[in-house]
């Protein structure tokens, strides 16, 4: 029987959601739950009920695993600890900095209930950390590096947004070539801020707006832009729909490390990633990690879970027998 | 209470499993077994004692976790279901084609004995294989690259050794740039063996040998060099000894695939290792997963197991908590 899946909120996410679920033989898209009049929801899927979020609570005999797509600011913190009380549920929450409150939270519906719920699941967090724990466990004398980009920040391009007399605005970090290069090469260099990455910001400002202060008020935001080299560039708003409507996106993950009697040998170990669409390659991500999900519930585990807990073979669609004749 | 550590087995793997022992703050060397006489093989530690092989059976109460540090053709498919029947055990087997067969005979050792068994741990196999594990779940749609090198390997060495007239010999296997770049850019190009990877052989050759000959030898022979672009350096045994006794490998694991619709979105993952010492790496590896298989000992499993088997988070010295917070 297929993993039945459902995706609460139609975005960029919840579209990506729905293609990986398409693609994957081992499941079918139950529903999809919207905030919005589901009569005006159009997906790609035939077939395929639109319902309101609010008789999701109706659901919950006929999903395996709730997909959250909601946004990390407002909608998850909420959601997730809620439709952990009925569903099992997997959530790409990714504020770093509250990632422990919101696991705390998760984890005591999702107990409670005796449900599995995932968290943050993506590329970072997600694959990124994973590949953080794996080269910290592995070369425990070392030094971590992350690099973000080249793509598209939507927090920095929402405080772009933000400022009197924009209209709109997209914002690219971008990693520096030289900084690379330098963690590569094993040195272990010790870099600021601004020497990690810089960042580009494509700006439309409203008819009469003055251009140099919108600049001088970017360059100089503190944490957003202030640390490093900034680029604006004033544009139309066709401009930036026709050249920065993309949804590219990558980023590098890094350890450095020796090993020897005195440190003598040197191992480099990275992990990059250059993605055509930052949500359909998080949602990929998310659906092999509710495959996952869904079997770790079957074997009797509870409680909420990060990508850290789950074994890579369950995540495949091949057996462990497969798994070691073909790819171990 | 520390893990207690053996080591069965005192060459390059032994002396790595040893250095990484030292460095982890929860593991301890219980003993060093080898097959030569004990009072002949000097060891790092102080205070640790080598023992001979024949008596590691009196230490089954002794120590958590016995690593072989034996070779993949003849000592581990023997060694690893033997010491799997007292032992919870952890080997590094890589002969990729005969794994099956190896986890076969070492899960019914250990299940019969009530042990963990852990197969095939390194580089690759092992975090190679990790990746292509994760890279395949999360792009089901899609092409896998492997590369090895710049490293020396030892089967080529071996087998340029077996030649008559060949005094030594060390051959590196060097991945091809080109090769490499049209992977990244995702281009998913179809790649002959020769097209992805040249074969560089340093020789030392007998007095009087037919330098042709070895050459012509070298370079047809069938599986190891005849479907690559294969040098050949004769050079003498000191030049030998003083610029090819380095033990840098490394390699690249690439998955380039596709999401969307019609698959009109390209993603590249890509997971490389510079490593100074293949060893030391290999080494390092292994006793972080050394680390998991006490753990998942300790809850209750049984039998032969993987990495693709492992929570990620089992690996690590740090509690759950301390990972959500600092690495995830």
């Amino acid at each position: 029987m297929k993993t039945r899946i459902g995706i609460m909120g139609y975005g960029n996410l919840g579209r990506g959601v729905e293609l990986a679920v398409n693609a994957a033989p081992d499941m079918e898209l139950a529903a999809v739950f919207t905030r919005r009049d589901p009569a005006g929801v159009k997906i790609l899927s035939e077939g395929v009920p639109v319902v309101s979020a609010d008789a999701a609570p109706e659901w919950k005999d006929r999903i395996d695993v709730l997909i959250l797509c909601g946004g990390s600011a407002t909608d998850l913190p909420e959601q997730t600890p809620f439709y952990a009380q009925m569903f099992n549920v997997i959530d790409s929450f990714d504020t770093h900095a509250r990632i422990p409150e919101h696991f705390a939270n998760v984890d005591a519906a999702a107990c409670k209930a005796g449900k599995i719920a995932m968290i943050s699941v993506g590329w970072d967090p997600g694959m990124f950390s994973l590949n953080r724990v794996y080269a910290n466990a592995v070369l425990p004398c070392g030094k971590d590096y992350t690099f973000w980009g080249k793509g598209i920040s939507q927090g920095h391009s929402d405080a772009i947004r933000r400022i009197d007399g924009v209209k709109n605005a997209k914002q690219y970090t971008i990693p520096i070539e030289e900084a690379l290069e330098a963690v590569r090469s094993g040195a272990n260099p010790e870099l600021t801020t601004r020497e990690k990455h810089t960042r580009e910001c494509f700006v439309v400002a409203e008819e009469g707006a003055d251009l140099a202060r919108i600049e001088r008020e970017i360059k100089e935001m503190p944490n957003y832009f202030a640390d490093y080299d900034t680029t604006v560039h004033f544009i139309s708003e066709e401009e930036l729909q026709r050249d920065h409507a993309g949804m590219a996106h990558g980023g590098f993950v890094f350890r450095s490390g020796a090993t020897g009697k005195n440190g003598e040998h040197k191992h480099v170990i990275e992990y990059s990633l250059k993605l055509d669409s930052n949500p359909e390659f998080t949602t990929s991500v998310i659906v092999a990690f509710a495959r996952a999900a869904k079997r770790m519930y079957d074997e009797g585990m509870r409680g909420c879970k990060t990508v850290l807990d789950v074994p890579p073979a369950y995540l495949s669609t091949q057996s462990g027998e497969e798994l070691r004749a073909h790819l171990l």
